[in-house]
């Protein structure tokens, strides 16, 4: 097989409102250890290093969190083949187009290798399989997403449907927007759905001429972007011309209204960490149930989540509670409210605001 | 009616260790503005202060809180008589005996009201009859329990059983221990009973006399510790030979034994403050029942009890649970736990040892 050039693409720019108090607009989420000793965001690194035929990482994050990038970064020992700042958060497809332009300068048969930089994927083999079998399908001039084999009617993704099936990958049929529970069991039933990953392959070169096919609006201050882009920090901070792209997902963007849609499917433990129930639920668990972080003394606790930062956090006779404890704020709550943190991140910050 | 000179006496040398972590043994439970702004301590001495006829107040407390007596002391302006501090604890037949010692010496005909600085007691009109009902009693030579007019058969609390009745007081028949649910249940129907609220009153001549008849080593150590004192940072530090003192409670060592005892009720809304349970319910709760303390944002939450000292705590979707948060330590458990807070403790502190 023909040698490839990846560049691991890692889309930085997610805000983790659901882990609030920990995940905050100074440190989303994905700078914090969340699931190993290391960040979300050095696991990611870390994840695509290990794959075959690849080349630095390229990373887009917002201006705001740079220093984080690099320090992340430097504790990994990894140089990044760019670290984009974006003056303002455009959603995911300028994003990807950014760094295609910057890939295709330095590598011009460059495959992306789109991830989040916020995601947990517990089998590194089945992941580095799936990767194999979408580089060689991207190979074929094909813009590749990852669909999540899921193991249950989750009312919190998106879903992809199948389309044509060709042995290990089909063709894109359509994403369907997140479910209410009985369309997602049937969805699971069917065996024709997957979870959409948010993460691609795809040539660098085959992305930028369907952006420009579809949204030459998009591709044009994209393009601009880059040209008007300068050095920062080390980091290439995007030109002001970024701020006036349309802002939009590449699946709506993109992947819709090309015809050279493929999936591949993946099983490989992944995780969004979208919550603290999705987080406690992906981690492993004592007997009873509970994931601790941090000092932690339990009695009589059952299917409970404790982050502990700084303080000792002593727990008795409680079930399913998520107890997270932050320098300035303590979140304890019952884990069916893990879907409602950001309004209680809203309600926090008003009585913050009034009692100022 | 003659006038008297009533001497507060305040026994500070509780632990109040289930109100853990907030108490602890550098500074116990009534050192904690846990019902009010002022320090439960602060609470009793301005309790006693209001009465008719009272002389300043004796403190008797542990050698290592000298310096929160004072303060706290110092913060309401008041000055006592003075603030005895004990080498070690002996319980409470001692601890009075020595104010009786240093009030007699003052004040030959000295009343004592001897109060717990770690209670709370809603009505003080209430409080002032029943103090009023037991100065009168003790004038007629008398050692005068307060006994509470019990509204639920607690299982926390010893109850006194009354003897011969004469009017509003009567005789003491005998003290008892803890009782079962169905005791309690019994001892409240047959109103023969009023739990021990281990407050009193009584001339300060009569209980030394008492004392020396029925507990002549513990009299003969206590006088010879008034004697040896010492004055140490304002306070009076009581002789070593306190420390050799035997160590018994005043209802086994005098009570039980005198036949001068007697009991007058208090219907005053009177708590021990004995659990983070107890806070809860004997403090204005809101409409769902919750007592919050501090920085506290709640969403659906309901008969819980928070105290936040530092920090912001989010509470939501939780109910019955008791959250204390501390420079060091968060304590979260199901209300029903209240009880165990001791074991919790300890199980707290085992682990910070093998941390070690």
């Amino acid at each position: 097989m023909a040698r490839r050039t990846i560049i691991p693409v890692i889309l930085s720019g997610g805000s983790g409102t659901r882990l609030w108090p920990l995940s905050t607009a100074e440190r989303p989420k994905q700078f914090h250890p969340l699931v190993t000793e290391r960040s979300l965001f050095q696991d990611t690194i870390a994840r695509a290093g290990a794959l075959q035929d690849v080349q630095q990482p390229l990373v887009v994050c917002n201006e705001a969190h740079a220093g984080l990038v690099q320090s992340d970064l430097a504790a990994l020992g990894v140089q990044a083949l760019a670290v984009l700042l974006e003056p303002s958060g455009r959603n995911t497809a300028p994003a990807i187009a950014a760094a295609a332009v910057i890939a295709e300068q330095a590598f011009p048969d460059a495959f992306l290798l789109v991830l989040a930089a916020d995601h947990a994927i517990e089998n590194q083999a089945a992941f580095a399989s799936a990767v194999d079998t979408a580089a060689a399908v991207a190979g074929q001039n094909y813009l590749v997403t990852f669909g999540i084999v899921p193991d249950r009617p989750e009312t919190g993704y998106g879903y992809i449907r199948k389309g044509e099936p060709h042995g290990a990958w089909a063709q894109l049929s359509r994403f369907v927007e997140k479910p209410d529970l009985e369309m997602a069991e049937h969805y699971v039933a069917s065996g024709e759905y997957l979870w959409n990953s948010g993460m691609f392959m795809m040539p660098a070169k085959l992305y930028l001429a369907e952006l420009q096919a579809h949204q030459p609006e998009m591709f044009a201050a994209v393009t601009a972007a880059v040209t008007g882009s300068s050095e920062l920090h080390g980091c290439l901070r995007l030109g002001d011309a970024f701020s006036t792209c349309p802002a939009d997902s590449i699946d709506y963007a993109v992947m819709e209204k090309t015809r050279r849609a493929a999936v591949v499917p993946l099983d490989a433990g992944w995780s969004d960490v979208g919550s603290w129930s999705a987080l406690r639920e992906t981690q492993r668990q004592d007997e009873r149930g509970n994931v601790f972080h941090g000092d932690v003394v339990a009695s009589t606790v059952n299917r409970s989540f404790v982050h502990a930062s700084g303080k000792r956090v002593v727990v008795a006779g409680l079930d399913n509670v998520v107890i997270v404890e932050t320098p300035d704020t303590i979140l304890v709550m019952a884990e069916s409210e893990s879907q409602n943190v950001k309004a209680l991140r809203a309600q926090s910050e008003r009585k913050r605001d009034s009692d100022e």
